[in-house]
């Protein structure tokens, strides 16, 4: 097990006297990036449990027992772990992002905020599940050209909506919120398989503004 | 447009001299039966546009223009229209519910309830998805045994976790709670497509209290 400390710069509860022991069980080109991201987007100290993305390592009986079925990322918090990214992302913005992030359950903002933080395993994470399936994980003599084609062209489909959405506005509910820790991931993956239309004007512009993020930077090369 | 209007005998907000004007656009045998589902269990008044799950209904101009992509369910709220089963699970509870079917935001269950809220539609859904495509979607020429068999084991691979959480336990937390609302309905249609093994003694007893639920069944039959 290969572990890396990080500390912030800008530890919201460490100012405050807090001690938080939070470890993400992380493994590159995954899942993962995303909890990476808002822990840094939020300032918060965390430990890094940086895997390699190889049976050896998430199939293994230690990492099983975090996750039954061995997928990253897994959240620890003192005595609680988690999986699923979108509960984890649930999770400390609930319990540690003292409040930013995510609209108030009586903002006008809160259905929309709720909308597309789901659409997102919703509608465009099942095309690029098949993608990564049918371009990496099969060998080559048991991948299907026709299902990589329904996918990319479902893929397609899924993120012209989400163009539409961000018209005159900088990021899905117009500040940076944590259903932009699920979208902007999925849409930076989405361009990266070459199913971002570059005629789709806003969605490129977003894609650009998650890419200029320091803490975006640093999950996605780590 | 097909407009049916059901009223609930036991509306908690009817109690207290609200109006309530929720309009569920369904379909049967999708992910809008959650929402019909959840609309029951929480006794709210509603109005339920039972479309036809054909294009020419989902894909017309009029659901269009609630669902950029066509797809149910979508529920309005007075001037508030959002889409997305789980956004819209997490909406009524948070706004409709009186603090019932989810736990508080410090409460030691709630870790566990996000938790499986969301590997519903991150680990479960994807290969009901591809289920779905390969066995009534295309037409049979251009369906794929292999594609078929992957997701077929990949299902049965991501309900075993789901058994193991429910031992000693009623439903996914305990109580019934919004988690059940989502696991429920992913369960029972795995277990549909023959993806539920019957020696996962737990969560075969598990689908069984789901569908002994009166507001399940009346949203299944819908």
């Amino acid at each position: 097990m290969c572990v890396i400390f990080l500390y912030s710069a800008n530890s919201i509860l460490q100012k405050r006297g807090f001690i938080v022991v939070l470890t993400l069980h992380f493994a590159s080109n995954s899942r993962a990036g995303r909890i990476l991201w808002l822990l840094e987007e939020l300032g918060l100290e965390y430990t890094l449990n940086h895997m390699e993305f190889h049976p050896r390592a998430l199939k293994s009986d230690e990492h099983r027992a975090r996750h039954p079925l061995g997928r990253v990322p897994v959240l620890d918090d003192d005595d609680i772990s988690l999986f699923e990214s979108g509960a984890i992302v649930e999770y400390l913005v609930a319990r540690h992002s003292d409040g930013v992030l995510r609209p108030a359950q009586n903002s006008p903002l809160f259905p929309e905020y709720l909308q597309w933080f789901h659409y997102v395993e919703g509608m465009i994470m099942p095309p690029i599940n098949t993608i990564v399936v049918q371009t990496i994980l099969l060998p080559e003599d048991r991948r299907d050209p026709e299902v990589l084609r329904q996918a990319q062209s479902l893929l397609k489909k899924a993120v012209a909506p989400v163009d539409a959405a961000l018209e005159g506005r900088e990021y899905m509910i117009g500040d940076f919120s944590a259903a932009d820790i699920m979208m902007g991931h999925a849409c930076f993956m989405s361009r990266r398989f070459g199913c971002v239309d570059p005629g789709l004007e806003n969605l490129n512009a977003y894609i650009g503004r998650i890419e200029s993020r320091p803490a975006f930077q640093l999950a996605i090369k780590t």
